[in-house]
Parts: structure tokens; sequence; C-alpha cells
């Protein structure tokens, strides 16, 4: 915690080194990225790098942590929009057609460092905080869509288990195969659970 | 196809061989994971490796090809049971509250395998094959079941496309995270989705 630092000193050195970590990432992918490739990102020393990072994987765990603040601080429930948009916006967001080159890069590096949690003890308290905050998040709109009654009396923490599940599943069949999953087909049966077991005035509704 | 290759000759060596590669990756994971240490598990000479893989993951992608056959011929659909109880077999398989030592090693070694399928195109193809295969699976049995009358004239393959990410998505949150998901919960859920959707003669049923 030394005053000297200038990570702690100055949040903008700290914000370039995790824009070129992140471009890094996106063009290299897990296993080619190096301290060197980031490097070549980042507009100050590498010195500076290695003073703060003992490697690769050290810096990376710091990453994932910058990420993690951006998805509380950043992504807030809209108040503007109802229940029934709040959910559908993540799905909005995860199950689209396509991705962009940029996004898919960083999509598929992400499965990597993930994947990495397995054994990796830093990588999985980090991706089991971000996995506890979108579970809260997800149970949050689902509380809301029932106190607002746009939803049925489902139990909330037990439905965001399946959507988030869903949504993981898509993600990683996605970034490790040609093809699957068939996203518009996930997306109506999706569409069909929400209808049938969430939300009021739909076809079934009680 | 050369006569004189020991692995085309025996399929005992290549068994031997397979079984080999899975204690190791058991043993040691992904990354810990090297030609010695296969031979340390596999009783022949350490040769007769090289002779026919020129390196761990070329072996790896051997490994794969030799599971996605055991799935094939040793996991038919079991007739004896109707297709609701074919359709809970996989869940049972999988959504269980703890995975013996072993079990959680082999399974964690897949998620991380399969992590480099989106940067590796051998792998790709690999998971890609697997995915269709527990894809149609899947298909077979809603089909089934509607064909028996068991199940609603739900769209199989939708269906099966939304049951499949689950089951994967339950995976990859339980090997990448502490405690996620809440498995009971995940269950409890895609029951009521199962119940609500597919099956006949159920609360709600048309």
């Amino acid at each position: 915690m030394a005053p000297s630092s200038p990570f702690q000193d100055t949040d903008e050195t700290r914000t370039a080194l995790m824009q070129a970590t992140y471009d890094a990432l996106c063009e290299h992918g897990y296993a080619g990225l190096t301290i060197q490739r980031i490097s070549d990102e980042f507009p100050k020393s590498k010195s500076l790098i290695y003073q703060h990072y003992d490697g690769k994987d050290e810096l990376l765990v710091a990453f994932l942590g910058f990420m993690i603040e951006h998805f509380e601080n950043e992504v807030p429930i809209d108040t503007s929009k109802n229940a029934s948009e709040q959910l559908q916006a993540p799905l909005d967001h995860l199950l689209v057609p396509t991705f962009e080159e940029d996004r898919y890069e960083f999509m598929s590096a992400m499965i990597e460092l993930r994947a990495q949690a397995s054994h990796n003890e830093a990588y999985r308290e980090h991706f089991t905080k971000t996995d506890q905050l979108f579970h809260r998040q997800l149970t949050a709109v689902l509380r809301t869509g029932i106190e607002h009654g746009e939803f049925r009396a489902v139990d909330p923490e037990q439905t965001a288990e399946l959507l988030l599940t869903v949504l993981d599943g898509a993600i990683f069949r996605r970034m490790t195969t040609d093809g699957s999953p068939d996203i518009q087909a996930l997306r109506a049966e999706l569409n069909e659970y929400i209808h049938s077991r969430i939300l009021i005035g739909d076809n079934g509704s009680e």
C-alpha cells in the first residue's frame, strides 16, 4: 500500500494496463498471451508491469477483478424498464446469432481463463464471485417482477439458477464447437420456458 | 494402415494406452499431463507411445476419439425403460450433489480440454461431434416419448437444445466455481420445466 505505487496513485495507469490486457487477449487468446504482447498494447513502460505483477497469471487475475468491478458498477439494473424487459436484456446480449470478431475472441479467452479455475484457486475465487454476482442480479430482477405482479410467485433463486446455467452453457457450447448450440432454437425454447413458468398474462397463465 | 502397427493390430495396446491416459488425466489434470506421466501408467514401452503420437495434444485428441466411441457404443438407449426414465438418466448421472474424486478430476480435465477447442481445430472438431451426438441422443428420447404418448408434441430438437445447454452449463459452472450451481435448486427448476413443458399427465398437463 506504498503511496508511491503508480497503480494505486493513478487510476489512469491501471486502466491503460487493463485496456492493454483486454486488447492483447482479444488479439492472441489466452494461450498466446505474454507480458511482452500486453506491453506492446501498453503506452507506458514495460517495467511498470513487472513492478506490480509477477507474471501473466497474476496480471490476469487483476484483470478479471477489474472486469468484475465494471460489471458491478456499470451494469446496474435499469429501472426505466419493466422486469420482463430486464429479464430479456442478458438473453438479448448473450444469445445472439453472431458475435463480432473482437467480442468472439474475448469470450473465447474468458472460456479459456475460466477453465483454468478448475485447478487454480485464484481463478476459481474470481469465477465464484462473478457467478454469485450474476445469480444475485437475476434473482433481483425475478424478485422485482414478482413484487410488481409481472411474474408468478416462483422461487427467484431457484429460477435464477436455471437461467444462469442456460446462459453459461450456451456460451460454453458456442465457444467450443462449430455451430452449436442452434441459438435460434435455444432462444425459442427458453422463451417457452419463460412464458409458461415465469410471466403472468401469457399463454397458460394462472 | 500398415499392418505392422501395434495399435491397429491389437486393440489391447490401444486400450491400455487410453486407460493410461485416463488415469494420468485424473491424477494430474490437463496442465500437469506429460507423455512421461502417461507412460508411468502404461504397462508397455514408452517408445510405443512416441511411435504413434507426436506429443500430448495429438495423443489427447486420439483419447477423446476413443471416449466418443465408448459413448456411442456403450451408452445405447435403454429400451427397457420408458421415455421419461430415459430422459431422467443423464440428469441423474450429471446433476448429482457430489462427484467422487476420480470423476471430479476427470470432469475437470474434460473442461480444460474442451476450453482448448476455442483455439484448436482438432479439439473443436471433436467437441462439435460429441455435442451433436448428445443432442441426437436427447432428441431421439424426446421423439420416442412423443410417439409413445408420454410427452407432449414439443419440437424435439429445440427441446434437446435447451436440455443439453443446461447439462453443459451445470458442469461448466460446477468445475470452475466453489459451490455453484446449487444443484438441488437447479434440478428442482429443471423438473418444473420438464413437468410443465414435456410430460403429459402431470400438473398443468394439456
